[in-house]
């Protein structure tokens, strides 16, 4: 099958039905930008399977995603879109790079959650974005204002998930596509690799810092969270 | 005479008045956040005087600013303020990082101007700051709104004074100060390694992307830009 797009841990395949498309989930974890990467067996599948359960779940609370079915244990099939190339981060607790980038103290809850874009382009480490900048790119306040309003609905739902199963929903990142009929809907992966979870009441990380910071084991990680969210 | 400060290319140095510092313009050149240094005999006393020149020529026009004299080439004697870790940029025209972090085409046109904000954080490469990043900081709307006049009319008279001399003022960085009687006033300097400047008309750079890029020898762009400005 021809590959349409070779991510970092994901490739697009295209398939007789040109408004579907197969994802596949690569048994691999990067951080750094793809600086480091490492092989580990399994891993495609669990992510696969995580991000189905929860595309279905969110389907089934209104939103509208890109996810059909899971024809194998690690490939997805999906409604072909084409990608917005932003990155929507929620926050609901300041980590991370916003920790580094500004004078916001670790574990700040943003009430209400912060919404940000970033570029999508990893040749540039997917650069920060204002709404200025934003607007000179041809994204309309009226754009911004849905892609917010999409991140804020899914923040609503995942948390209610994650809760459900005791893990604090920290920040996430979305991507959204257009259809060929033209609707903005919801695409990429919703991952342990995407997101920051940590078991409720505290710092644990279960999602991909266990990697980043060389803490744990994410694949026991991971299981857990699959496990659970079955 | 103790050294209050120590930054790239300048130092700042207490007096017997409380009120009053002295700002030592080293006789260095240094890009990539420092990466780079080079020693440049005379630089810090052509760029003390420009940034004497543009302050006294601000200061004229209404615009309040820490500059009082100079009592050694490269020295001035400034008002003492607290500078606000910020980097206000103000951009006429894309050059530079926002083309490299956008999608925003080179040589881009901005009417009215961008104004951004970068934290003064060295060691983070002083990072772009989103207006919501700035209200979790603790800078509020009309703080934003105050930097941004202040920027917006420092433009305007900078372009105005550098179309005179058949300069293009490209964009600049500009660095504000309270006082100790709690007014904001512009502090810093105002220079060719904080400003790019283009020979009007053409892309040919007045600038420190002369060494940034390599291109040519800032010394003789620098004095071609002060023997104009006296």
């Amino acid at each position: 099958m021809k590959e349409l797009y070779k991510g970092k841990v994901k490739t697009v395949l295209q398939t007789e039905n040109p408004d579907e498309v197969l994802i596949r989930f690569e048994d691999k974890v990067t951080c750094g930008n793809g600086k480091h990467e490492t092989h580990i067996p399994g891993k495609g599948e669990i992510n696969c399977e995580i991000s189905a359960i929860l595309f279905e779940k969110l389907h089934r609370m209104g939103i509208k995603n890109h996810y059909l079915n899971r024809p194998e244990p690690n490939i997805m099939c999906c409604e072909r879109v084409e990608i917005i190339p932003l990155e929507v981060v929620v926050r609901n607790v300041a980590t991370g790079s916003i920790v580094r980038e500004t004078t916001i103290q670790e574990g700040t809850r943003f009430c209400p959650e912060l919404i940000e874009f970033y570029l999508k382009d990893d040749s540039n480490n997917d650069p920060l974005l204002t709404p200025d900048r934003m607007n000179l790119m041809g994204y309309d306040v009226v754009d911004i204002r849905l892609f917010k309003g999409m991140a804020y609905e899914i923040n609503v739902m995942l948390k209610e998930i994650f809760n459900s199963i005791d893990i604090d929903l920290i920040d996430f990142k979305l991507e959204f596509g257009y259809t060929s009929r033209g609707e903005i809907i919801l695409a990429d992966e919703i991952s342990p690799d995407g997101c920051r979870l940590w078991r409720k009441g505290t710092t644990e990380s279960m999602d991909k810092d266990l990697y980043r910071k060389n803490t744990g084991n994410i694949m026991e990680a991971y299981q857990q969270i699959l496990a659970q969210l079955k």
